[in-house]
């Protein structure tokens, strides 16, 4: 730290991203990545825009959002793309709360919701999960704080119907109500059409996963034309000119081949049942995912014993030394073969310390 | 606006961004772009990067950080690259100014200073430039304040010497000076040797211009390990997986070709050389420019009509509705045949309203 840092952040704590370790050979389950490469459409149009580069990027993003706006059945102005979802959430945390109207959210959940909330000097609440590791949205109802939930939550991979997400948001008119669905397509259903009925209401996904586009940041928001007019607000005073333009690119290409993405969902859809079953097989208990990862504990092993084993074992997953979910990894559902893999190396390190 | 909108957000006045228009067949002369693609090794890289956009960016940028600090003389920890310069510029904004702590600039200068102090409630002051459009530096020394300049300074093209900048930063040990460089590479020297010497000092530059790379979105901060170690807490507190893969491969491939980029330059300079020429002849007034834009007014026809003449004729160039420099037009220095086309389209104008 220089002596120059403002006070305000002295004791601001970053994100703490999951590692990207540069090992060959590596199965590397720990930061929910796809395993399928993008669309071949993707790939060949921001191949084409990189020819281009030396030109600004449309600062409005105007193909990619219409093209969007189309496949989600809301108006462009409904839509804003940014840099990831993380700033569309970074976004919101800036517009919708202030150090009078403060933000609520789980205690585990996306760990960057409290690193925005602090960033930007906004007082926050988190509301304990219950006994089962759910959201309890009664808790979340007619709170005077703006709200955000990750559906499916992450890293619990439990889901909501959005009939369910509703009830919070009609409960809290005044108050805009975030819902984070950057794991919606491996099964569940998004709150988008609702924002049609709910001005309050801004719905977050992205293409980092379901769409194998993390390495291109790639995220939006969709609410009404009020609330996406205010995030343009901030979007023009931070950084007009994103999308860089490959990124936008490949968003048009991945979304000129929906089947690709679908097809991709569904294996992982199903690789994620079988592995399911195999884990609850080997002793280990699950959460009901609908998600690209599997949060498991084993009956008898701890947690942190299973991750470094998978470690030493070339296999990465995630372990978060947290309370309640120490006993916990959340492993990102893979190919087949990686999953075969993982399965393997945990029937072995389950003799090893059964012995 | 949507009645959600934080109040301290209701007065900011987003940046405007020049149009980016889309006319066939224009010549653009408007947004300071390189008229030459980017570097073969960039567009190669970046096609080759897009293969795999399904996993998140190397975090820590490592290999081109390692690259630009090689090539500046720097150490890996004395660098930030950031999405765009912007980026960096706003970081600077959040890091070491707050209410307590306020910033001066340059009242005709880089237009996003202003949106930035007032994004993050900053309190800014703003120094007429002389009358010859120069900043002037004793205006600096001394203060109490966060300092901004850009150097070149933009729109005005004027530019100082290292060893005049020196004296600012030697004058403000308890504050930090910004030293935004993004037109450095048109002919002046840049600052960053005297990162070695003052804590106190960022210079921040672009991938934009001279590198060809506007729509990658990329620029850097260049400062002591503090400093860029706390720009790193920003980061790291809104996205850390910044910089996407296909724009640091690119940044990769651009830091390969050194040549390619010192010809460029080359050409731009010559080409300003020679249209600033004709432009004296012509009757215009022109600054003494050390960037890839000419700021020009004529004597006896209006900025705003040269301005509207010029884009009837498929030309655009950038007219800034603004006391003092309304009489002026910046234009980009383009190809040779590019400025052929401006000259004649002016010869033509000035024909017209002399007539």
């Amino acid at each position: 730290m220089s002596r120059f840092l403002s006070s305000r952040l002295k004791g601001l704590e970053p994100y703490v991203p999951g590692e990207q370790p540069k090992i060959d050979n590596l199965i590397k389950l720990n930061t929910n990545e796809s395993p399928f490469p993008p669309s071949e459409n993707a790939i060949r149009m921001s191949a084409e825009a990189a020819k281009n580069l030396q030109l600004y990027p449309d600062p409005e993003c105007s193909r990619l959002t219409e093209t969007l706006a189309q496949k989600l059945g809301v108006a462009k102005d409904e839509i804003l793309l940014t840099n990831g979802s993380d700033e569309i959430l970074n976004f919101a945390f800036m517009a919708f709360c202030d150090s009078e109207r403060g933000a609520v959210f789980a205690d585990i959940t996306y760990g960057f919701y409290k690193v925005f909330a602090q960033l930007n000097g906004v007082p926050y609440r988190e509301i304990a999960l219950d006994e089962n590791l759910k959201i309890n949205l009664d808790d979340y109802k007619g709170t005077d704080e703006t709200i955000f939930i990750a559906n499916p939550n992450a890293p619990t991979g439990l889901y909501y119907e959005p009939e369910e997400i509703e009830k919070v948001i009609a409960s809290n008119p005044d108050r805009v109500v975030v819902v984070d669905e950057a794991y919606i397509d491996f099964g569940g259903r998004s709150c988008v059409p609702l924002i049609k009925k709910y001005d309050n209401l801004l719905v977050t996904q992205t293409f980092s996963k379901s769409r194998s586009m993390a390495g291109a940041r790639l995220g939006f928001g969709v609410g009404c034309k009020g609330l996406i007019a205010d995030l343009n607000t901030i979007k023009y005073s931070t950084n007009p000119y994103n999308i860089n333009s490959a990124t936008m690119a490949a968003g048009i290409g991945s979304l000129t081949d929906e089947e690709y993405t679908v097809r991709n969902c569904n294996i992982i859809c199903q690789n994620r049942e079988y592995t399911t079953q195999q884990l609850i097989r080997m002793g280990f208990d699950t959460t009901d995912s609908k998600t690209n990862f599997i949060f498991a504990k084993h009956k008898t092993i701890d947690g942190g014993t299973i991750y470094r084993k998978l470690r030493e074992r070339g296999i990465v997953v995630r372990h978060f030394l947290k309370d309640r979910i120490s006993d916990y990894n959340r492993i990102t559902v893979g190919t087949k073969e990686q999953m075969d893999s993982l399965l393997c190396a945990l029937e072995d390190i389950i003799k090893e310390e059964t012995l």
